[in-house]
């Protein structure tokens, strides 16, 4: 979300420490997306063949064959998923944002006064192109009221809700039906082979929890984002909860990523995948290590199935999902992988059949 | 670590906001205390019949076995345990407090200039009553200086070193043989039976995720702990890495772990093991959830083969792990169960082959 206009667009920063706010959602049953692929045939089935495939499959060979130099004890197999534009479509604008601007409505039934306040008369007003004008501060405003000063449970049951029913305006679908079939297929063939799949987001690590076991087969123990801090209290029959605060505790974007693998996760991993600027210390953190390792970043590359974007192809630059020139030098420097959507996915999405 | 007299003793709290500071080391194999138990005979060997053994079995039928109406499906399967005074020895101070006593020595030596200046000046002089009577602002200072300002590498390598070397005053033995040997079988009992053992620790999470994994078979991962900020930067050669910061990101201790659960894990656990009031809002927050739960801390009431200590049985109070009268109360009247490492506990250590 880095913008040649920053303050007339959504940055990521400023929505990250927004997200600093959401609840986590235990106890959701594992989708089909959790099956191990378990023959070879059909590994990896919607990759076409090409250097990104081979990229996986050779790292995969790697790290898990006992007689290979570069073998790696299974409790330190972690690999690691940036969400937006990695897992997920990101575009026009990340989820989490329209889950927020959908909120506004009913934080203003709850508090009339802010009904006549901007930046909430503005959403209200619905007229597109003043929200879409609403400045950082405004936004920062409208992610706090609408992912904390409640409960864990109250914005589970929400976000919950929301995911269930909100429809994404170009392919009128839910939004966890717009997921990436091939990296779906790359996190099951890694989990086949002993790894741990994390999903490490810029987006709010209470938001993904709600639907990463269901949709991605993650559970949510392995989900790090960008977090705000909880406040233990009682209600008044003595029973405790936990309230989500508006105090940011890990800005989980650019270098924030790596910082927040050591926090919650406290290995280094051997793979990362990811797409945009925000994903770029999480990869280098990651190739730094010894031995194999496995850097991958989705490039947006087509219009048609999907979008194309980034300045690196000549691709026009994007409100979200930032994949720079310098990045992409950086990936052909350090031999990390670039995948074309393109080019190496003969599928996009899990409902689409013709590929 | 509360006292009646906090000024001169070591606080909990403060000690906390200390240990807010250290980093993580992966790659630990495993060790025997990883080993599920598979036969029944050998279930809880440690553990003489009583109540305290009872309770962990009926908890573990009640949540396993598919016909029963409170089984809980494995991967909602979480426990979670308290460290100092819990997992391992407390008194007369808690381990990490030593460790970074015994770092000062280097501290200094990179730093000369500390050497005339408190309260370095007080730990070098070896004065043991000077030592006790630091302020909990000098001890802060302490923790600050031997926990931070260094990579993660640098710190894990330093702690690795002493865990290896340093020896108890009373036993004789390093830090890490002082752990109680039923509670490493109540782990192994658990992940046999398909819980996620975690420690929750109000030590510091990086100290602890050096030796949990080799100690006590908890992966690093499942180590939350007070933990600090790191900040990613570059080497001149432009190999990243990440610098401990003397910023507290969570204060793992009485609310602070519910929260620091919630932040972590994302999941609500079923079972919690604690010893002190530091331990009362995990517990209160694990029994707060439906279906069967299991809630137990461990009375220090065994002068002879451990120590004695908590004013609840009337034992001497300590600059550790407070067992209150009202924690006592509390766990009366919501049936959580204590363990007297007197009557219940058959053998206390590992090396202990005399039960």
């Amino acid at each position: 979300m880095q913008s040649d206009r920053p303050s007339s667009s959504i940055n990521r920063r400023v929505l990250i420490s927004g997200m600093a706010l959401l609840p986590a959602l235990s106890g959701m049953p594992l989708g089909s997306t959790a099956q191990a692929q378990t023959t070879q045939d059909n590994t990896l089935a919607s990759w076409n063949e090409g250097p990104a495939k081979q990229a996986i499959l050779d790292f995969v060979k790697a790290t898990t064959e006992r007689a290979s130099p570069s073998f790696v004890p299974p409790e330190e197999r972690i690999a690691t998923f940036d969400q937006d534009g990695t897992l997920w479509v990101e575009q026009p604008i990340y989820s989490q944002v329209i889950y927020c601007l959908d909120r506004v409505p009913a934080v203003v039934e709850k508090t009339p006064k802010l009904k006549s306040v901007e930046p909430f008369k503005t959403v209200l007003s619905g007229n597109r192109e003043a929200i879409a004008k609403l400045s950082l501060h405004d936004l920062e405003k409208i992610l706090a009221a609408t992912l904390t000063g409640m409960s864990v449970e109250e914005f589970n049951a929400e976000a919950k809700k929301w995911l269930t029913a909100a429809k994404d305006a170009r392919w009128k679908r839910l939004h966890t039906d717009l997921i990436y079939q091939p990296m779906l297929e790359v996190m099951q063939y890694l989990r086949a082979n002993g790894f741990k799949t994390y999903i490490v987001t810029g987006g709010g690590q209470d938001f993904v929890r709600v639907y990463s076991e269901r949709v991605y087969g993650v559970p949510v123990e392995q989900v790090v984002g960008t977090a705000g801090g909880t406040r233990f209290g009682y209600h008044k029959d003595g029973q405790p909860f936990l309230t989500k605060e508006p105090k940011l505790l890990l800005n989980d974007d650019k270098a924030g990523k790596p910082e927040g693998i050591h926090l919650m996760i406290g290995r280094r991993p051997y793979a990362a995948f990811g797409n945009s600027d925000g994903d770029r210390q999480m990869l280098e953190y990651t190739g730094t290590g010894d031995g194999a390792r496995l850097m991958m970043l989705v490039l947006h590359d087509d219009a048609k199935r999907e979008y194309a974007y980034g300045p690196a192809q000549g691709l026009p630059n994007s409100r979200v999902g930032t994949f720079t020139q310098a990045l992409h030098d950086e990936a052909k420097k350090k031999s990390w992988t670039v995948i074309s959507m393109k080019n190496d996915w003969r599928r996009i999405f899990p409902f689409d059949q013709n590929a």
